[in-house]
C-alpha cells in the first residue's frame, strides 16, 4: 500500500472519534428508559402501580420464578464494570467509563433486543465488587462484567458464576473467544487445514487470549500444538517468573501448552505456524513482517490489538498471510465481540438460563460460522458482518438449545419456539429504534 | 351511602388487583431500554462504541462533570429497594417487590421525563446496604429510595444524603410529605384558617408521618399545636416506652410536638382538632365517625391508608368533616406521590443539584398548591390531578429554582430555561409513549 493510501486511511481512522466528541453532547446519552406496557391514561397507573400492582408481588412472593413473567427480569441485563481497565485505555475509572457501557447497552438491544443498563460500581477490591454484584440479582436476568482489569477479572467472573443463579459473562473473556473461534473455524476451512493439526501462535496473555486458549482448546485445537507468548517469551514448563496462586490461569497455559518446550520470543514462536492470534499492543510493529514471513503456508493471522491491530493487513499479505481478521470494522474480517453477546444473551435469557457456559460458546461460534458459510466464504468473508440478522437469530437459537441440552435452561422451548421468540424480540427492537428515528423522537444530528 | 353502593364500590376497587393479574404476564415487563441516539446503521458504532467513545471517556477522565453533557447520568436515577416494607405488603422480598419498581419507573418516565431504573438489593443489613447504594454512584444522577422498612430507612437515607454527591430521596419520607402539604396549604384556604393556628392530629408514626410533622411545621405548622398518635397513644414526654436511641426521629417527635402534654389515644387527641392526618392501618373502622364528629368546625380530614382509607369519606363527611382527601384514585381529593416525585426529580437533575433538601419540597408543595388554586379549588379539588401536565412542569421548574437558591445545584439556569428544559423532556416523554402505543410497538392489551 502506498504511502498516500496508508495517511488515507489514518485520517478516516481518527473520523470515530471526532464525530464522537461532537455527537455525544449533542444526544446526552445514548439509551434511555422506555414504558413497554400501554399508558391509555393515567388511571392505568391503579393497574401497573398501587393498588393493582399488589397482586403480581403476592404471586412472586409466594413462587419466585413467576417474576420471568410479571416483569422484565428476564431481558434485564446488567452491563457492569469498575472502569479500571476500559478499552485501551486503562483505568479510567467508573464515570469516564460509562460512555462504553452505555454504547454497549445501545448494542444489546439494537442487535440483540436485549435490555441491558450500565451499572458503574466505585469500587476496586474484588471481594467488595462481588458481594455488590450478588446484591443485584433479584433485578436482573444475566450479569455481563466489563473492562476490568486482569487477573482480578477471572477471580471475580469464577466466584460469580459460582454464586448467582443467573448467568454472568465476561465480554472480555468468553465473548472475544466466541467470535475469533467462528472466525477461526472458517478461515480453516477456507485453508483446508483440521483444527485438530494445527499450530496456533497466540501473542498477548490477558484476559481475552487466556479464555480464548480454552475455548479452542475445546474447540479441537490440540493444546500441546499452542504457543502463547508475552512480554517475557513463550511460555513453558520452566518459566519461573508466573505467580503459580495469583496468575492460576496464566500457569495452567504454561503446563499444558507448548508440547516441545520451545523457549524464544514472538519471532521463533511464529516458525512454521499455521494461525496466529494477537490481542496484544495496539500496532503497527508489534508482530514484524518478516516474522509472518516464517509462518506456515496459507497462514492465518488474527491481530485484533484496539486501536491499530498489531500488524497492518496488508504488510500481513504482503508476507505471505492469506487470511488476515482484524478488531476493526474499516478492513475485512472484523473480529467483532458485536457479533457475540447480543445473541448469545438472546438465547441465554430466552431458555431463563443460569449460566454461559464453554459448550454453549462453542455452539454459538459453529452458529456464526454456518450462517457465513452459507453466504459464501472467502479470504475477505469468514465472519458474518454486524448487519446480518439472521445470523443473531440463529446464533441466539443455538445457544438456547445448548443451554437446554446441558440442563442449565428453566424454561424449555422447542427449535422452532425458540427462533420465534429471538426473531419477535430482535425484530420488535430494530423496529422500535427505526420508528424513533423515523419520527423525529431522536433527532438526526445536524452539526 | 346505601349498602348497595358500598358494594359496588369495593367490587370496582378490586379491578386493579385483576386487570393487574392479566396484564403483567402479557406484557411481561412495564419498562424496557431504548436507543436515545441514533443509529443510521451499524457503522455508526464505531461512534457510540469502540473505537470512537474512547474520546469521550478521556475527557470525561480529565473533567468529571462532563459525564453530564457526554452520557444520560444526568436523567439516570436508581430505585433503590431491599423490598422490606413494599406497600402494604410488609417484607416480600426483592423480587417480589420488583413489580412495584418497575411501576415506578414507569411513572417517573411518563409523567417526569425522567429514565429511572429499579435496583432490588439482595441486602438486608443496613451498613452493607449502604455501601452498596454508595458504589452505585457513577452511573445515576439521583437515588429514589423505596419501601424500606422503617426505622432503618431513616438511618439509611441520612447516611447517603450525606455520604453520596447525587441527590437521594426516600419517596416514602419527603415525597409523601410534599403532596400532603400541597393539599393541606389548599384545603385552609378553601376553610380560612392560618397555617400557624391549626391544631394538627396526626395518626400513625411511620416514616410518612414523621417527615410529614417535619416539612409541615417547616412549612408552618406550629410544633406545639401537633399530636402525634401511635398503637399506644398520643405522643408526650413521659412516654417510657421509645427507645431513644433507635428511634431518635419518634423520640424528638415526642419533645417538640403537644405543647400541652395530652395523655390519651385517637379520641381524645381528636377532640378539636382542625386537620386529622391519618397514614396507619388501613381501614375502614381505624377511625371512627363518632371521633370524627368531635374535630373543630370545617375539619380537614387526610385519611390515606391504603388499600382501604381509616374511614370511608361519605363517613367523615356525614360526622361533619368539611375536606377529605385519601390515597385512592376514586376518591376526589387524591394524596398521590405520583404528583411529587417525577417533577421534583425532573427539576433536580436539570440542575445537576447534589441534593434535595426539605424546603426544595416546600418550594414543590407550593407550587402544586398555586397549580390547583389556578384552577379553581373546592372541597373536592384541593391538588392537581395525574393528567395536569402543566402542574408537573411549574413544580420542577420551583423545585430547580429553590436548588439554585440554596448553592445545591451545579448547573444554572434561569427561570425560563428550566421551564424550556422540563417541558421539553416531559412533552418527550410523553410523545414517545404515544407513538409507541399508536404504532403498536406496544401492543393494545387483548383478554
Amino acid at each position: 500500500m502506498k504511502e498516500r493510501d496508508i495517511k488515507k486511511l489514518l485520517t478516516k481512522a481518527e473520523k470515530p472519534s471526532k464525530d464522537a466528541l461532537k455527537m455525544h453532547p449533542y444526544y446526552r446519552g445514548k439509551i434511555q428508559v422506555s414504558i413497554k406496557a400501554p399508558v391509555r391514561d393515567v388511571s392505568d397507573f391503579a393497574i401497573w402501580y398501587t393498588p393493582g400492582v399488589a397482586a403480581p408481588c403476592k404471586e412472586i412472593k409466594e413462587n419466585p420464578l413467576k417474576v420471568y413473567e410479571y416483569t422484565n427480569k428476564g431481558n434485564f441485563v446488567a452491563i457492569v464494570s469498575d472502569g479500571t481497565r476500559v478499552l485501551g485505555l486503562g483505568d479510567i475509572g467508573p464515570e469516564a467509563g460509562l460512555p462504553v457501557m452505555e454504547g454497549k447497552a445501545m448494542i444489546f438491544k439494537y442487535l440483540g433486543g436485549v435490555d441491558a443498563f450500565p451499572v458503574m460500581i466505585k469500587e476496586k477490591d474484588p471481594d467488595k465488587f462481588i458481594e455488590i454484584v450478588k446484591a443485584l440479582e433479584p433485578t436482573f436476568g444475566g450479569i455481563n462484567l466489563e473492562d476490568i482489569s486482569s487477573p482480578k477479572c477471572f477471580y471475580i467472573l469464577k466466584r460469580l458464576k459460582d454464586e448467582m443463579n443467573i448467568p454472568v459473562w465476561h465480554d472480555d473473556q468468553q465473548g472475544t473467544a466466541t467470535v475469533t473461534l467462528a472466525g477461526l473455524i472458517n478461515a480453516l476451512k477456507l485453508v483446508g487445514k483440521k483444527i485438530g493439526d494445527v499450530k496456533v501462535t497466540m501473542v498477548g496473555v490477558g484476559a481475552a487470549n487466556i479464555s480464548i486458549e480454552r475455548i479452542i482448546v475445546r474447540g479441537g485445537v490440540d493444546p500441546q500444538n499452542i504457543l502463547m507468548v508475552d512480554s517475557k517469551g513463550i511460555l513453558n514448563r520452566d518459566r519461573d517468573d508466573i505467580d503459580r496462586e495469583k496468575k492460576k490461569e496464566k500457569w495452567h497455559i504454561c503446563e499444558t501448552t507448548n508440547g516441545e518446550n520451545k523457549k524464544g520470543s514472538i519471532p521463533e514462536a511464529l516458525e512454521g505456524a499455521d494461525v496466529l492470534i494477537a490481542l496484544s499492543k495496539s500496532g503497527p510493529g508489534t508482530i514484524k513482517k518478516e516474522w509472518v514471513s516464517k509462518m506456515a503456508k496459507d497462514a492465518i493471522v488474527f491481530t485484533c490489538a484496539n486501536p491499530v491491530p498489531e500488524i497492518w493487513p496488508w504488510e500481513a499479505k504482503e508476507a505471505g498471510a492469506k487470511i488476515i481478521a482484524t478488531g476493526r470494522s474499516d478492513f475485512p474480517n472484523q473480529v467483532n465481540n458485536s457479533l457475540g453477546f447480543p445473541a448469545i444473551f438472546r438465547g441465554v435469557l430466552d431458555v431463563w438460563a443460569t449460566t454461559v457456559t464453554d459448550n454453549m460458546c462453542i455452539a454459538a461460534a459453529e452458529s456464526l460460522a454456518k450462517t457465513a458459510e452459507k453466504r459464501g466464504l472467502h479470504d475477505d468473508y469468514i465472519i458474518p458482518t454486524m448487519d446480518d440478522k439472521e445470523a443473531y437469530i440463529e446464533e441466539a437459537v443455538a445457544c438456547g438449545l445448548q443451554a437446554i441440552k446441558e440442563g442449565t435452561a428453566r424454561h424449555h422451548l422447542s427449535e422452532e419456539e425458540l427462533r420465534k421468540s429471538a426473531k419477535e424480540k430482535i425484530e420488535y427492537s430494530f423496529n422500535m429504534s427505526k420508528l424513533l428515528m423515523e419520527k423525529n423522537v431522536i433527532p438526526e444530528y445536524k452539526e
